[in-house]
């Protein structure tokens, strides 16, 4: 990089470029193995100008975890219409497209270590993890969920964020299939739910009134129905 | 405590004496707030005494952890025979029994913490994955299983985990509820998975066919028949 474009940059450009070479770098490394000396030759600067920007490696990282989290909370943002398992399959296509370019640095964050384990950056996970919440809320259309429905999505959300994990452990299985198959997991937690609980009920036929003869859904049943001995 | 009966505790004694008083303390507080002072109080002994036994409080803190980790592998204890479903039942049932009793510290320990998130406790931690997921392919009789269904079973775990976390969070839903869940969702993540796997079809016959009929899983599959849009 030039001398003269580097002293053009502003604050908040200078801040961005070393966020995104942070999280290019924290992609394939886990944080704790990348040094602020290696960030800084990344960004074509000295290290004591990345200081200047930031005190620390853990406010950089902090703030690459910002800006991750709000590429995050984005992967909900689409038409809050048609039908709900192929708005959930394109979520779960962005998610897997997130995890898969910032692999090493989501596996570091959600074990936990000595730069990711802070108070601070477990806050910003549970701020995603509410906000996905509260944006599959908004997709099923039910404001005021009670306790079950509550657990039920909760539950699902830490299935997705286990099931990437695992997959990035190896990438074993191809990932269109575990975006489905999350998809489907949706599906049939609700169904599990749904004899004791209203909401859920409502939840499942929502999947499912949507849904075309033929679906993804209707595949599903018919393989559980095929599987299950019919009573006598 | 009589000072007499005191002077006889041997060595191993005073240690599982000391391990089950900071287990009942962790039940109800997190073990961050717990002092050596009120274990020594509880356990009727002086500060200095319990330092001759544990040289601190991370120490007591993994030897206590290592006797849960213990009752937690216990928990698949039991003839590998019989329908699937209700053996699952009967280990979740143990499961929130565990769940129950260790409230607080279970929640602290899971969720990280001071005391509770150093690598030693994770190590742990991930030894009680690893037996648990070992105990259930046991139980499945598929000894080597491939990438979908370990991804799978591991899945499973991992929600039966953040289920019993997020049920402790105000115990909304009755926890036999959440049992039955449980092993229904251990249903139908096998059969979402079934399609394009042999041992996931494994695992989901094996489950099925000693499944009496109007048995859990049944009535499961009935429900997301009647649910969904039949083909035209």
């Amino acid at each position: 990089m030039k001398t003269g474009i580097r002293r053009r940059m502003g604050v908040e450009q200078r801040r961005e470029q070393l966020i995104s070479v942070a999280l290019e770098l924290f992609g394939h490394r886990s944080p704790d193995d990348v040094s602020i000396d290696e960030i800084a030759a990344a960004a074509g600067i000295s290290r004591p100008l990345v200081y200047h920007y930031f005190p620390g490696k853990q406010s950089l990282y902090e703030a690459a975890l910002s800006r991750a989290a709000q590429q995050l909370a984005a992967l909900f943002d689409e038409p809050r219409e048609g039908p709900l398992g192929a708005r959930l399959l394109r979520v779960m296509g962005r998610f897997f497209d997130f995890v898969e370019e910032h692999g090493t640095g989501f596996s570091a964050l959600m074990r936990g270590g000595p730069v990711a384990g802070s108070g601070r950056t477990c806050a910003l996970i549970n701020k995603v993890r509410r906000a996905a919440y509260d944006e599959m809320l908004a997709h099923l259309g039910i404001p005021a969920p009670g306790p079950r429905l509550e657990l039920a999505l909760r539950s699902w959300i830490s299935l997705t964020e286990t099931t990437a994990l695992l997959w990035l452990d190896g990438r074993r299985v191809p990932r269109g299939d575990l975006e489905v198959q999350l998809v489907h997991a949706f599906a049939a937690l609700a169904a599990v739910g749904a004899a004791g609980d209203d909401d859920m009920a409502a939840v499942l036929r929502r999947l499912l009134e949507d849904e075309p003869a033929h679906g993804p859904f209707t595949d599903l049943v018919d393989r559980l129905g095929a599987a299950v001995p019919q009573p006598t």
